[in-house]
């Protein structure tokens, strides 16, 4: 009834299905891919269609790639020694800006959640074991959320890697910078006096 | 750098030319699109293509349609003596939620602003002015925003529509229902003073 014309109102739906995206935005966002120019619109479109048809996972590091293996996996720069272990292919890109990490990635696809009913199967931890066993690793960063989920998969993992004989370390907690001791958490903050450093 | 995947890259970068979509919101997008099931990603990919190929102006009030016609022009049961002028298909939408109005419309698809080069010749005047000149209407009520802009378009428009002496009206300015008067603004709290109705 809204807007009476079912096409215009299809696209309204689909929009509103994306995450975060409630009606009014959808209602916007619809108007505007309406109004753009052709080309714009096309290229819109081509952007989604390509990048689902060309976008596949890394055969070492299981990392969103075009090639058979990511960019990171194929750089020569890369110390092939350090693994740092993550969720998503989101989070690459976070460690990726800190312009810091110079090893290389795994990426399990998600954490053990039983209550969604994931278990350790469900991720790429077998092949995560399939490289410590294969190839020069000598120390793995388990790079999970801070979550309870995140912090379960790095506990789990860690003990899988213990027969390996690698080394094995956690993203360090505490203070974020630049954020205010007031409005900090009591956990946040307790680890982060127990791992307090010499100035 | 970021993702070092191209066409990820691409189709972040076309999201985020979506209006109020930031980098963070494009990413998020870019990989809910990524992982969504096929029919989900193609009936999404569908429905901007069909509406775009679909969607035009109604030939009589050049609001949206998918026929020569807008269902509210092919409507029989409207009263086709009142027409709102609004200023986009939007508006339409809004006024039809109110399930009160039960005329026409017609759509001018802008306002006039100078400072964007918008002059009257850009918007669907001539054929508002052609609808008066040959319907059989009596009432043309300005339905257009309460901004600089809405407001000078009903004022030129009602001067252009003069000659013709059908009745030309103006939505009422006043407090929103719902409203905090503590909040209202000195202009809208001195016109709804203005027009304050008996009790």
């Amino acid at each position: 009834m809204a807007h009476q014309v079912p096409s215009l109102e299809n696209l309204i739906d689909q929009l509103e299905r994306l995450p975060s995206i409630g009606r009014k935005s959808a209602t916007r966002l619809a108007f505007h891919l309406l109004r753009a120019p052709a080309e714009e619109a096309k290229a819109f479109v081509d952007a989604i269609v390509q990048a689902r048809d060309s976008i596949r996972e890394c055969a070492v590091c299981c990392n969103l790639a075009e090639e058979e293996q990511c960019p990171v996996c194929t750089d020569p720069e890369r110390d092939r020694t350090v693994l740092c272990v993550v969720e998503d292919p989101q989070d690459v890109g976070a460690f990726e800006r800190t312009r810091e990490y110079r090893g290389l990635y795994h990426v399990l696809h998600g954490t053990i959640s039983p209550m969604e009913g994931i278990g350790p199967d469900k991720l790429r931890i077998r092949e995560l074991l399939y490289r410590v066993a294969n190839e020069d690793i000598r120390e793995v960063i388990m790079g999970t959320n801070p979550t309870v989920e995140g912090e379960a998969t790095a506990v789990y993992i860690a003990k899988l890697l213990k027969p390996f004989g690698v080394s094995v370390t956690r993203l360090a907690y505490g203070i974020p910078v630049g954020g205010d001791l007031e409005y900090a958490d009591e956990i946040t903050l307790r680890r982060s006096l127990e791992n307090r450093n010499e100035l």
